[in-house]
């Protein structure tokens, strides 16, 4: 049994802490929060061992009637292994608590790569990661362009890549973000972090990214090209995305024109707060033009990087394969779900996906 | 004095009668409308001659208290040249009542090119266009990418051209559009109409297009690749772009990070409607990896057609050169405005335009 602390718990701290509890080898010892809210409520309500990240803070918690299991040092020694789910930047102060405790650590997408012993994708690396300290699950976007780099470069080959990454402006919950009715170049210097961000997983691959933000909330969008070495057909290329667990291949049967309607897929299939895991690629988009593929995909920001960060786990105490972690995390997530529509378009009856 | 008459008095259509008032070799014989709104109202009051599109419908304009100086037949009989502005597939059905009076007619991007003798961009192929009886002014995205694409397919060579085009949901007056916090493929199977609407101008430049249509209203954007057939520098191109006289290269001293602020920025220049006639291109966002450029423009969808639809008219009689035409109507409608930013940002002091 790993036994796993979660320090922060917002968008992404919350999530992988009820994917920790579904997993048959995993103990979620608690959560650590810096102040109480709906969140902490509803942690408290789940049974989660809350912790105070800020002891200065920790009256707050008794006055709004949470019981507190101990300050964020008190997790960190209770834990194997600390998921660091805390506001981009915090995360690398956290370091020197982690290190103190000897426990080691993942971080978030928006701490440096220099920070860790290695960034990290399950599907790309995660046998590099066996053992490290320090681990860094790369951002929603980041992680988005591995998942789908890592079968299309192994199986023909990517000469270059490049991609405009239509980003949403906030999270649904984000009050204080924008833009509102805008389009914006964001940044509007070339590349955006992303290409460089995709190569502590892929050092070889020769990749560009543009970022544009605008006023939606829900996911992002990617419009992908990759130039390849061969020029394989669209249904070989469609089959082998289908084939990876990690990536939706929306069939178009299903009506979905956007990100508006996959999560409401998402919430109609009984996913917990509607999420998608899975990179959401539209199969009608994937065209090639001479050695040129091209393809939309959706990624859903507050989601998609929840099984990385519970694979994560498992590859910082080494129990497990790639593929064993990864199809443990699938199962219980209900990953799955959606894989379904996808097989039984493309190939008539269920199969076995290959990560 | 070329006698025009403007056919459908919309978003385009408004636009271009205005800027047909401005032009010194131009008489506005009037414009025709469907039905009286607040464009009918104020056209009025502008006192641009009004004409009925509908007979059926005539007594509205009556009853609504304005004069009618007759129906769209009598528009063309009285017009040298008639600016089709009518909604996409209107105007491919006037096109017999143009041929029943002879006269020759500008049609919008909405048609298709088969209905025209020529798709007309001014900077590309204006001499093409003299003599013909059917024009068609590229819609907006089409024009803003051959606008860009001739001046550095003429000096270096476009191997191969991709965009992604983040589209406006609808103009701010189109009130049934959307989509509301949504990112949508749009189309979702490739490559949009966009690229084969590029090579009605350049036939011979191979180019991809992607489409996504976002929850705003002001302006599209562009996130372009340009792959090279040489290396030029960064400012080399900067320096290029920054002559043409239908480009805008926003200079980062502006400030500007966005499509409002563009927009803003037109509105304090004092230009009619706050229109951008011009693509606005951000100077920091060119950039060169090894052959492949990458920037960000914007196109005002409202706006940016206007001047082609201006020089169209000369072409299709003849009178002015292809330069002539340009630079009286950038003259007239006052689109130099801007270009002072970048002539003084570029160059320290004005210089003649290169189109």
């Amino acid at each position: 049994m790993i036994r796993v602390g979660v320090n922060g718990y917002g968008t992404i701290g919350k999530r992988v802490a009820d994917g920790i509890r579904l997993q048959p080898d995993m103990q979620l010892i608690g959560v650590a929060k810096t102040r109480p809210n709906f969140e902490a409520e509803t942690a408290a309500q789940k049974g989660y061992p809350l912790y105070s990240a800020i002891p200065e803070r920790s009256h707050q918690f008794t006055e709004a009637g949470l019981d507190l299991h101990g300050e964020v040092t008190d997790l960190v020694d209770e834990s194997d292994v600390i998921v660091d789910a805390t506001p981009s930047g915090v995360g690398a102060e956290n370091c020197s608590l982690y290190e103190a405790h000897d426990t080691p650590a993942i971080l978030q997408g928006g701490e440096s790569p220099d920070t860790v012993d290695e960034s990290f994708v399950a599907q790309a690396n995660y046998d590099d990661a066996v053992g490290a300290d320090l681990l860094r699950v790369v951002s929603c976007n980041t992680t988005g362009l591995s998942r789908l780099l890592e079968p299309i470069d192994r199986e023909y080959g990517v000469d270059k890549a490049r991609a405009t990454l239509i980003r949403r402006g906030g999270d649904p919950g984000e009050t204080d973000r924008g833009p509102i009715n805008d389009i914006l170049p964001d940044p509007v210097t070339l590349p955006s972090h992303h290409g460089p961000d995709v190569q502590t997983i892929f050092p070889d691959v020769d990749i560009d990214t543009l970022g544009v933000t605008v006023p939606a909330t829900l996911m992002h969008l990617h419009s992908v090209n990759l130039t390849l070495e061969s020029a394989p057909s669209v249904a070989a290329i469609a089959d082998l995305l289908s084939r990876q667990s990690r990536l939706f291949v929306v069939p178009p049967e299903l009506s979905i024109d956007g990100t508006a309607k996959l999560k409401e897929f998402a919430k109609d299939a009984g996913r917990p707060r509607g999420d998608l895991w899975e990179n959401c690629l539209w199969e009608e988009s994937i065209a090639m033009e001479g050695n040129d593929l091209y393809l939309f995909q959706s990624i859903h920001q507050e989601a998609n990087v929840v099984p990385e960060n519970i694979d994560a786990i498992r590859a910082l105490v080494g129990h497990k394969t790639a593929a064993e972690s990864i199809a443990l995390t699938n199962d219980r997530l209900g990953l799955n779900t959606t894989q379904q529509y996808t097989r039984s378009h493309q190939h008539g009856s269920p199969q076995p996906a290959d990560d």
